[in-house]
Parts: C-alpha cells; structure tokens; sequence
C-alpha cells in the first residue's frame, strides 16, 4: 500500500513539474499547453521557450503604480463576465487591449506586447508578455520572429481558450524577419499561395498541422507492421529494370556531368562525322571555280549557279561549326556504357518487385520509401516524387491481404485520432468538416468488398449521374471514385479486375480472365490501396511478359523467384499522400507533402 | 483475487496455444522456435509451416514393425550420449542417419526426409519430417525449394540444438528449384560471391541476419524520435538545389527518354539546322549541271570538278541523313528547359539544407531516407545509394546535439541486443567475435570526446605507427579509424574542426578559425555520424558562401531561413549502414543494404 500512495504522489509530483526538453535549454510548449490542466499546475514556475511569433497585439499600460489599478480591474472583469461585456460595448473593443496610440506611447506608460508564439510541437500557441523595458521589444513584435525567452508561466487575468502565459524576464536570442521581403507576413494567406514557399510553409498552423499528421500516420505504419512480425526491408531507389510500360520513368544519369571528356560520350565513330575539312576544301574549290568562271566570262549562268553553290557550302559550313564547338549525344541512341551505372538507370517507381524477393525469403516484409513518376500530369492527385508503403507476404493469398490492409487502415486511423486530436480540430474547422468522422467511421465497420463485375452492376444501375465514359468500358476513376463517395460513404474494396487492367505479374485466376487483384477506393482519396496476389508459375507468368511484349531479359532475375522454390505470395501498395489527403480533407496532394515535385516545378 | 488466478490461467494457455500468422494460414516459425520452451508447448499441436529447404537429410527406415527397434535405440542414445559416440566410431557416421543406398530402398523400406526450413522469421530452422509414402518426396529434397506443409509437433527423440520437429501429414504447396541454374545450392558461398544475386541472397542465413538486425535498429530509430517528441518528416530525394560541390551528384531526366519527341530538345533554333533538303536540292542541281556538260560536251575538266561536287555533296547528304535519324543534345550546354522540371534536377545527397527548414519552424525534426553520391568509389565503405539518418533541432547548440545522437546510438545498440540475441549470436560465430561486446560496451560507457585540435596531439604521440598522411596535414579517415580502433577502442566524438574541412552552413566560433562540429568515429565503421551547429548569422553564412565560390542564388531559399526568424539549431547525419557495419562486423558496406548501387553495378 505504502508503495501505492507513493506512486500516487510522485505521478502528481510529474504532472506538477516542468518537463525540461532532454537535448535544447527550454520547454516545449507541447508540455506546458497540452497538459491536462493546460498547463495551471506550472503557474509560477520559470521556464525558458522557444518559438516563431503568430500573432501579437500591443497595449499601452499605465505606469507601474497605476498599473495596479488596471490588474484589480482586470481581476474584477474575470470574475464578472458581464461587466467586460458592458465595457466592450462602451469602450467600443474587447475591454481589455487598447491600440497603440500613434503618437507612442507617453514617457509614463509602459508598452506591453502580448505575443503569441508557436514551436511546431502542438496547434496552441503560448501567449508571452514583453514589455518595453526589454530593450528588444522593438524587434520581436513581427510575425515570423524567432524568440527564445526565459519567463515564469503565469495565469492569464481572464482565460479563455488558453489559461496561462509567459511574464517574460529576459530575452535570450531573437531572430528578426525582414518584414518587406517575409513572404508570410499577412495571417491569411491559401495553400496554394504559399506552396510557392515550400522552405517555410510549414509555419503555417495548417501545414504544420498536417505535418503532424503526416508523422502520426508515418509511425504507426511502422508499428502495425512490427507488431505483426513483419520486416522493414529498404527497396532501391535506383533500379535498371524498366518498367516504362508502366509508367513514364525517370533516367538516372551523370553523362551531363561529363562535360570535361566529351568524346567518350559519343558513340559513333569519327568516320561517321560531318567532316568540317571535307566542307572547307570544297568552298575552297568551289571560290576558285568562281574565279575561274569570272575570269573566263564564259558562262553567266554557270556564275551564278556557283555563287549560289557556294552561298550555300558557307552556310553548311557555318552551322557545322557551331555545332562541333559542343559535343553530341545521340538521343534515342545514347551510349550508357559511359554512364555510372554502364547502363540505363532510373528511378523506381515501385518497389513491389524488389521487395518479392525479399517476401520469397523472409516471408512477411514491408518497405516504405519514396517512388517516382515522370507523366506529366498537373492533376491535384499526382506528384512526381511520392512515398508508398508496400508489403508483401510470402504464403499468402489475396483475401489474407485484404484483411492485412484493412487492419492497418483501421490501425493507423485510430492512431491520428488518439495522438493528434488537435490538429484533426483544426482540420475539421478549417478545411474539411467530416475528416474526424471518416476516420471514426473506418474503426467502427468493415469495408464494403465488392467484384470488379459487382461493380460494373451496381454503377450500371445509378440512374441520375452521367459519367464521362460508359461503365462498361471499364472503370475509370470517376467510376471508382463514385462508389465510395456517393454510394458506399466508405472504403470499398473492388477485386477481381479482368486480367487486361493490371500488370503481367498479376496471379491469373483458373477462368484464364480474372485476376487475384483489388483495389481500395476511399472517399476523398481516390485509389488508395493496390493489391494483388502474384503469379507464382514461371509458365503463366512468362506467357504474359511475352504477351505484353516486355523486355523478357531484363525480368530475369525477378523470373528467378519462380525458378528457385516459389511460393503463392500477395502484397500490396499504400499510396501514403492519398492517405494524407483521406485523413486531413486536403484537396490538392501537393499540400500533403513537404516539398512537391511536379512537372515543372522542383525549386528548392 | 480471481481476477489474478484467471490472468496466470490465461497467460499459461497462451504460452501453449498455437499462435497462428493474422494475414496467412500458418504458422511462423519463430512462433514455435523462439518460444522459451523451444516448441516444446506445442508438441501434439496440429500446424501448418512455411519455409525454403536449408538443409536436407535422408534415412531409409525400416518398415513399420521393425521402426520400433529404432525408437527404442534412438531413446538409449538419447538417455546415453557415451553410446552414440561408440556408435559413431563403429558405424563411422553420427549413428543416427544412414546414408540412402544408391540403388534406392527396398520395398519394406520407408525412405524419411528430414528437411530444415526456415522462413525468414528467425535464425533458427525447422526440422520437418517427410516419408516416402508422400508422392512429392522427390521433389523437396533440393536446397531452396519452398514447402508448405501441415503436420503434427513432435519432440525430437534425441534432442539437441533444437527439440521439436514436425511430422508431415500433407505438403500443400512445393516451389520447386531448377537445380542445375540455382546459384545458391552449395552450402558454403562467401558473402562476396553471393553478392552477385541480390534477389537470392537473403535466402542465406547471415544475409537474413543483417536484414532482422537492419529492421530492429531502423524501427529502434524511429522509437526513439518518436519517445523524445521529434517529428518524422519526408524530405526530397529530388532537388534542384546543386551541392555538387560537397559530393558528385546524380542528374534526373526524362531527356533521354523523348526519343519521339525530338525536335524540343534542340536548343539552337530551325534556322541552325543544316536543312537535309537544301543539301538534296544541291544534289539534284548539281546532277542536271552533269547532264548538261555531258550533253555540251564543252569542258571535260568542269564535268570532273562537277561530279567530284557531287560526290561531296551526297556524301554530305548521307552523313546528315545519319544524324537526323536521331536528335541531339548538346553536351556542357545541355537545354534543360525541356527536362522535366525545366532545369537541372539531382538526387539529393543529403536532406540536411531541406530539413533546416523544418527544424525552422517545428523544432526538433529527423528524417530517414535515401541519399545518393555519384562518386566512383570502389572502397568497401561506399555506395552510390546509402540510407541515412539526420535530426535537426532549434534551439540547439552543439552539446545537445552531442547528447542527442549518443543517446540514440545507445538506445537503438541495446535494442538489437535486446530483440536479435539470436541474430547476434549468429554473426559473433561466424563473422565477428567481438560484435555482441560492442554493442554492449557502447551502453556501458560513455563516448570519449575530444577536440580536433586534442585529438592531433593524442595522434602526434602515436610512435609505433606510420600513417599515410601526416597527422598535421590534417586528419584523414586512417587517422581517425586509428583513434578509434587502437586508441580508446570505442567510439570517439571528435568536435571543433578547423572550419577550412567544414561545409559553408557551419557555425564559426568566435575565434574565426574552428567550426561548431562534431564526428563520431566508431571503431570498424569509420565516420559513423557527422554533426554541427548551424550558421545562424546571414551575413557570416553569405560570406561563407561567396568565399567558397557557390552559385548563391540557389542558396537563396536556404538564406531565407536566416533572413526570416533565424534561430541557433543544430543537428546530425548517421550514416544508416555504417552503423549496420558497426552493429555486425560485416567488411563490406555493400552486404548492409539489399540491393546495393556502386559505380558500374546496379543489376536489377
């Protein structure tokens, strides 16, 4: 028992105590503001804080002596709600912070500035107070400056949505903004404005918020899978499989580096050459024909055919000059032996194959790592570069993939909503009111797990919506997109796609047309999940690369898998920023990221 | 009371049910293997296992009535080690597994497999049982095939390393092995050879090894950010950010790949072409003013000169003809506006600058991706792809960055003794007998730290040992290897380097001449951490930068940080597989990562 009490008593000791960060001189304001008491039982306790001023407003107070005067009416006000209200209407404010008089303030009065300041670690921010007996008072009052100050927590006179604040004693660094160049200075600006400032958007409440939730979603992916015996494998980034028949790739290369030692990059032989000599000489005789024929004045019209002759071998011979002083690389013919990797290298676009031979030897792996896409699309759903998470998991069948993804869905939204219940608030104020029920609704039921010919059915049957094309087409995106947001209101799984839809390494089903494939289709998101159960015999699955007329060599290694002791194994792709965009209710997936990469567009 | 009574119930039960895998129909063998029974729990339990063959013998068993005998002698060994060792001098084998006669058995002979599986989950195998009166018994026997089998837990009746086996009642699936092309089938392959089938080499034990120690100390990573309130945050790979002049850099392109396309990648305009059809138009010209002299029959030496013209010209024509068949781009004037991102893209070699911008705005950031370093190495310490950790937090000064990645070099060092004892085991047998010892004196002391400056002085007093270089002419890599391998003999932090061996974003001291920096040297990996105070002053870092000679305006983003709200923040890089190098032992950094990338080698 005695331990007990004592358990007890240190556990309200740690709710009492300032929590110090382990590795920077100062407190978090995650630890002060979002304490269950908001931060009450630290009232009196001096700290040191850190952060980037938000928001501020100034107020002429009363000199020391009269200012006691100001704090007992301030007292008087937060014990009577009432009476601030009558103040307000008659003072014409909020009661409580009266402008800066243009003039400044007279030589009596103290000016006092109530910043409020944010360090990235929680949506609240810490109101401090500053007053001009500081010498820097001056320099802080911009939003965007950076402050560390030393100050004792105190109760706010009348608390509203925060309870208390920073009396700041001393100001140990500023980092002043230079206002005329703060590309951030105004309070509301859009997302699509400040996209253009990738390096410091994520001072924005809202990007900052999604960044959170980006980290939230990020670990407990992680967790889900390492409780469940899976193994975290790194995929390469830089492949020489080319899979372009998939999608548009990107090259990998240091041939433009190679500036210096232009000749070895060019892979026709000299003799092949436009020969500047070869063109020369011949001016050269075709100047002294001409002043043969001048000479002779035999035939005026032979003149003037070889003037024009000759016209044109300088011309011939000007533009082959410019184009010796650079080098040549053929196009469509590049030589890569020159090249790094002695061959064409891009960057992957998807890890799934890789990461089957690490399924098809330590059975239940997953990666989680950034993909690339060279189309050019401008669509608010694509980017360039994108992490995915993909597993696979070797003696497994589609179904049991199904049950996985769902699982970690319903996991990894479960996390966001215990660990950041704040940031999911403001998402939910300001940009998209059913983020937290989207969530909740994922825990709280099962996907809807429909065929691909189910939903070719159940599409055919909606009435009063035309789509861009016809269902029987195949489903398009639109399609797809129709089904969780109009008709499900959820996640729906759509398996078993006809064999022509997805890719060669598909396991085909035994009516030689369906594949063992599915897709989930979320509200707001789109496509979120892709998976599939792989074709484990060599026969089928050499067939199909065959069938598709892809570069058969270049899969053999991955063939090998099947060669050597291949198993039935299925996996799946987690698009991560389609995630972001279900979770938070974003619109365009270049908010959901930290620094897009879009056709066109990379700069920084 | 009851409560309780029914946890221990619950708990017991628990230990001796099957734990089958959530996401497919068996069982993981480290579910049966790595219980702390070994199995024993489960013996009398029905199963089904999964795993590739690692090992395989054959005994040809007597038939059914006379197997009792063996039991029973099997059990006298069992009780009597002594008598197996007479046994094994007499029979001149282990006494237990009679080799399989050539002629194969007879008719009253079972022929038995004992097969060892391993599916990747853990170190250790399992022996499955397998008898002749199963039809796909030929099939099983070669090294590598999968199985997936259902069976009965039985003990091994002479119990050794291992005390369960399994007894097959039904082989569901066999993935069998093309013997004569599978590389892997010999038992004994060095690490170097097996290196050349990256798809296939974590079938191996020891490369699976690595791969259950890489996954424990990157998920150890995250936990530990995550417990100390660092967000985790995606950073570019792709960057137009150019530090080619800290490492050799990776171009991104999709030039090479619009070989349909080529007229846009020509920088120089129509008019610079050499137009094919001007040149045929002389062609044809020429060719009537042949036929004309012939008809004229008046100048037999302009007939001569003409067709040596024409012959010029076609030979022109032809070379043109060559060219155009496919485009050009220039080398050293590359036209970039037409690459994908409209200028100059690289793969990022760190996410240093980027996460700045981060730590600039939520404090206390890490991430962990893919960097990329284009340098033509072959040292057993470089790759072209390497995954690295970096942490950047405000409000840091150096110390507390020193704090910081001590700590987490402690944490994720006892997390893989923690979680990979076996593994560890493993690689201290068969690849470095002082690896577990490390990773344990790592957390029972702590890190020497010296001054760049101290350190020279410690080398200077070195006398049994000449260096390559001279320790005055600055420390190179054998320098401070020696330090940490021969002289304290664990990692060593050595800080304040002359800024001259720095990079331009380092803070400078005071005294103008020593950066804010640290190394971490870890004795057989080398540099295992680099870390550093930022320059937080605008114009100390513009001067840097223009005395380095690097193109500013590329930098402008990155000096935003320093116009807007600059704060003092430091942080580290951890190179990922330096420190898999330092946990196992292992030589080369290439069997770190699974698929590695270095010059002239990325084959899949």
């Amino acid at each position: 028992m005695a331990s007990e009490e004592g358990a007890v008593l240190d556990a309200q000791q740690q709710r009492q105590s300032v929590e110090w960060f382990k590795y920077s001189k100062r407190v978090v304001l995650r630890s002060i503001l979002c304490r269950e008491d908001k931060g009450l039982g630290l009232v009196g306790e001096r700290v040191v804080v850190g952060g980037w001023v938000k928001s501020r407003k100034e107020k002429a107070e009363k000199c020391p002596a009269e200012a006691q005067d100001e704090t007992w009416c301030e007292a008087l006000f937060s014990r009577m709600p009432l009476l601030r209200s009558i103040a307000r209407i008659l003072v014409g404010n909020d009661g409580a912070f009266v402008p800066r008089p243009a003039a400044g303030p007279a030589k009596s009065e103290l000016v006092v500035a109530y910043l409020r300041i944010n360090d990235g670690s929680c949506v609240a921010n810490l109101q401090i107070v500053v007053d001009s007996s500081m010498s820097l008072l001056g320099q802080v009052m911009s939003i965007g400056t950076s402050i560390l100050a030393k100050g004792v927590v105190e109760k706010i006179p009348s608390p509203g949505k925060y309870v208390v604040q920073l009396k700041v004693e001393k100001i140990l660094h500023v980092g002043i903004v230079d206002i005329k160049k703060y590309p951030l200075a105004k309070t509301r600006l859009t997302l699509e404005f400040i996209r253009a400032y990738p390096h410091l958007r994520p001072r924005r409440t809202m990007v900052a918020s999604v960044n959170r939730i980006r980290n939230v979603l990020s670990y407990a992916t992680h967790m889900f899978f390492q409780n469940n015996g899976f193994l975290y494998v790194h995929m390469p980034i830089i492949t020489t499989t080319d899979s372009r028949v998939c999608s548009k790739m990107f090259h990998v290369t240091t041939l433009f580096s190679k500036s210096d030692d232009m000749e070895k990059l060019i892979k026709t032989s000299d003799d092949e050459h436009i020969n500047l000599e070869v063109v020369k000489a011949a001016i050269r005789e075709k100047r002294n024909r001409i002043d043969e024929l001048k000479r002779s004045d035999s035939n005026k019209e032979a003149l003037i055919d070889a003037q024009r002759d000759l016209q044109k071998a300088n011309e011939l011979a000007l533009q082959l000059e410019k184009q010796q002083k650079s080098a040549f690389v053929k196009i469509g013919e590049v030589d890569f032996s020159n090249d790094f990797f002695s061959c064409p290298a891009y960057l992957s676009f998807s890890m799934k194959l890789h990461l089957e031979s690490y399924a098809c030897a330590l059975s239940s792996v997953y990666t989680f790592g950034p993909i690339f896409q060279a189309d050019e699309s401008q669509s608010p759903r694509h980017l360039a570069e994108m992490w995915m998470v993909e597993a696979e998991l070797a003696f497994a069948e589609l179904e049991d993939v199904m049950n996985c993804v769902e699982d970690l869905l319903k996991f990894i939204c479960h996390s966001v909503l215990e660990n950041c219940s704040d940031d999911m608030t403001f998402m939910s104020k300001y940009k998209d009111k059913n983020c937290i029920n989207r969530l909740q609704s994922i825990g709280s039921s099962s996907f809807a797990r429909i065929t691909y010919a189910e939903a070719v059915e159940v599409l055919n049957q909606v009435k009063d919506q035309t789509f861009e094309t016809k269902v029987d087409q195949g489903l398009s995106e639109e399609h797809e997109s129709y089904l969780a947001d109009k008709i499900y209101r959820r996640p729906v799984i759509i398996y078993e796609h006809p064999k022509e839809v997805k890719p060669f390494y598909v396991h085909v089903k035994d009516d030689g047309k369906t594949a063992s494939t599915f897709d989930i289709i979320a509200p707001k998101a789109g496509v979120l999940v892709r998976g599939s159960q792989k074709e484990e015999r060599i026969d089928m699955i050499s067939k199909r690369i065959e069938e598709l007329g892809l570069p058969q060599e270049q899969y053999d290694w991955y063939l090998d898998l099947r060669r050597h002791g291949t198993v039935k194994h299925s996996g799946f792709s987690l698009g991560f920023e389609k995630m972001i965009m279900f979770a938070t209710g974003l619109d365009d997936i270049r908010d959901t990221i930290p620094f897009p990469r879009t056709h066109g567009s990379a700069n920084t």
